[in-house]
């Protein structure tokens, strides 16, 4: 059973290598919230991610106890780094079984810590059977992601770290995917102080473990599917959900569009990466998900900063849409020299900038002699967006507008 | 004459509002250089920027004086934000000039704190020109961004903190636009460590104090254009060159591609988001600009994090194409059923994904029966390029690429 002192044990054994990351109050956050917000920037850990912290405590319990044979993993992410980066700090060989469509970029990134990769499996529970298979039949250990103490240990070290600089915290928000991180951070939290409120935050994309906890057993899920994907899990471990019911207080849901804002926001306003998975915690809080007294001290998880930049690219893209700094239009000219003219002319009147423009004549649609104009605008807002709606019905300009 | 003694006491004003920020070692960036790489962020700085020291060091030092009467400045970026904030704590006035042409978002940021906008000038020295002129009618206390000693000395409190935690480094990098960051710097750093190298990075496209530094002498631009607009300064303060030509130890450039793929690795890598100006250390690094003996402990300031997200779009897709993850094809087919599918079909064998497609049989430069397809794919570095190049040539068709 995991307790305090294992955690304690697992504090000694990472504190040297893995980074004390910031736990930073945030006063943006806090006068929005009106709690009092603390962000734990483990985006900012070695490899990008907390979950170095468990692989490397439950390979240095292998190392201890003379287990120097090599280990196996099944990740295409976060964990995948933790166990290569902790396997080559021994001096242990490491296999990672990834699936089959795992982006180059994921592939180099565990074989730069040395580790030996395996594309097997068109998807991740493919992947993980073939890896337990592989480990048995080679007589490796296979270092699970979270269905294992040492592994919730090492993850639990975060509450140590956070109670080191704010001592009277009355909550802590979570990520949850498998619920390793949830759990060890309770067990510690819980332990030493029990009215500390333990929330935990999941992807609507992938319920199982929010499902599990609402109806207090375990259930799967057939699909998931969430930008979120370092939490997104299908089936639930009854070992984390053991610690989960016991420990945690409330579990809220996040969908897609509430994390992309959080991603933008953490990005703008408190300048840090943050994956998915991340930031789920703070989209909970932005959107009027996390229910405490005012003023409460809250401490707010930000798991990992793994995202790739083309898919970053995309949310900025929708954040700008959402939060009205992008304007989308489908315009119906008289496919006539000046009509554009009038049309542009309008736009430098309300000071909007394009980005781009696209103009079609043959579009299916289209009554003879018009002509769509399809324009994204630059915009400063909600009130810049109603003010070029405005000026364009009076100009007598046909629109839809894409969201 | 600024001295540590002004600086410990700006420190002294400073630490409990201003965020003590992360020194952090950098892995990969060690392993890149060959060097001990840490990185003092103060892009997480409240407001964003290291601004905000030497503004709050200045205000405060008036308001020791009993100048309460109110400040003007005249910025539309860091400056404005460290001077709005300071005047807000100190609940003094404060007036921010800006060019008319400033976004909205950057006028709204100021105001958030209380500052009164006044828009006035096509440009920033009309801007200041105006400015000064105001804060004289009015008796207000001017602001200046970095020929003040108060300002100065507050900008060298980061040299205390870095200091603190690695007392032992070898050189600085850091950002030089105006010089007031490097020059409170340096006073400090070498004061206390005469052996310390400090090492200065400008933007190629605002070279006036690179050049006054080389030729010894105050030297203006006509103009600046560059991506760090943090550090785009037109003219040279013959104040700050005078600790610059003291105190620096070596002077560089870094241009805007440059800095455009420091943003990048910052963001990707460290997983912070850092602007043009806060970027060129790590810029100057990564190319090889930095000439120190090996195994060298260096600290380098990522100065600030304010950027636009429209502009980090821009970066992200420049960098993507510089790094080979993305690919602009313009293909020649023939304009018959078939030819599209032929010509995906190479796509699909050689495992790129197509981000975006045009289809054009009208452009002037065609012969008649052909047609242009414009691609955009996601490619999985240089060796796949180059794949794709091959099965293409093999499979017949003619192409040009874009960058």
């Amino acid at each position: 059973m995991l307790d305090l002192k294992n955690i304690e044990k697992a504090y000694e054994r990472v504190k040297n290598v893995v980074h004390h990351t910031p736990f930073s109050y945030a006063p943006i956050l806090s006068q929005m919230s009106g709690y009092e917000v603390y962000l734990k920037k483990e985006n900012l850990q070695r490899t990008g991610a907390f979950k170095l912290r468990g692989a490397f405590n439950k390979i240095a319990t292998l190392v201890e106890n003379g287990k120097k044979g090599g280990v196996v993993a099944a990740s295409a992410g976060n964990h995948a780094q933790g166990v290569a980066f902790s396997a080559k700090y021994f001096g242990i060989d490491a296999t990672i079984v990834m699936p089959e469509s795992t982006p180059l970029t994921k592939v180099q990134g565990v074989k730069e810590f040395g580790a030996t990769v395996i594309l097997q499996g068109s998807n991740y529970d493919e992947a993980y059977a073939y890896a337990v298979t592989f480990a048995k039949e080679n007589h490796y250990d296979f270092v699970h992601p979270f269905t294992d103490e040492e592994v919730m240990a090492g993850q639990g070290t975060i509450t140590l770290e956070m109670f080191e600089e704010v001592e009277d915290l009355d909550a802590i928000v979570v990520p949850v995917g498998g619920g390793g991180l949830i759990s060890g951070m309770s067990v510690a939290a819980k332990t030493l102080n029990p009215e500390i409120k333990m929330i935990g935050v999941s992807a609507e994309g992938a319920p199982a473990m929010k499902n599990s906890y609402d109806a207090k057993q375990p259930l799967d899920t057939t699909s998931v599917r969430t930008i979120a994907d370092g939490i997104a899990v299908r089936d639930t471990s009854p070992v984390t959900l053991e610690y989960i019911l016991k420990y945690v207080d409330s579990f809220e849901n996040v969908c897609d569009d509430e994390i992309a804002s959080a991603i933008l926001f953490l990005l703008e306003k408190q300048k840090v990466l943050v994956e998915g998975a991340g930031s789920v915690g703070v989209a909970a809080l932005i959107h009027g998900k996390i229910d405490l007294p005012e003023g409460s001290k809250i401490g707010i998880v930000l798991s990992g900063g793994n995202i790739d930049v083309t898919m970053l690219s995309l949310i900025i893209e929708k954040g700008l849409m959402k939060s009205a700094r992008k304007m989308k239009l489908m315009v119906t000219l008289i496919d006539k020299p000046g009509a554009l003219q009038a049309f542009t002319q309008i736009l430098t009147d309300v000071d909007a900038n394009i980005v781009q423009i696209g103009y079609d004549r043959t579009s299916i649609d289209l009554e003879f002699g018009d002509a769509h104009v399809s324009v994204a605008l630059e915009t400063k807002g909600e009130e810049h967006q109603e003010q070029i709606r405005q000026k364009l019905k009076e100009g007598g300009f046909s629109f839809k507008e894409e969201h």
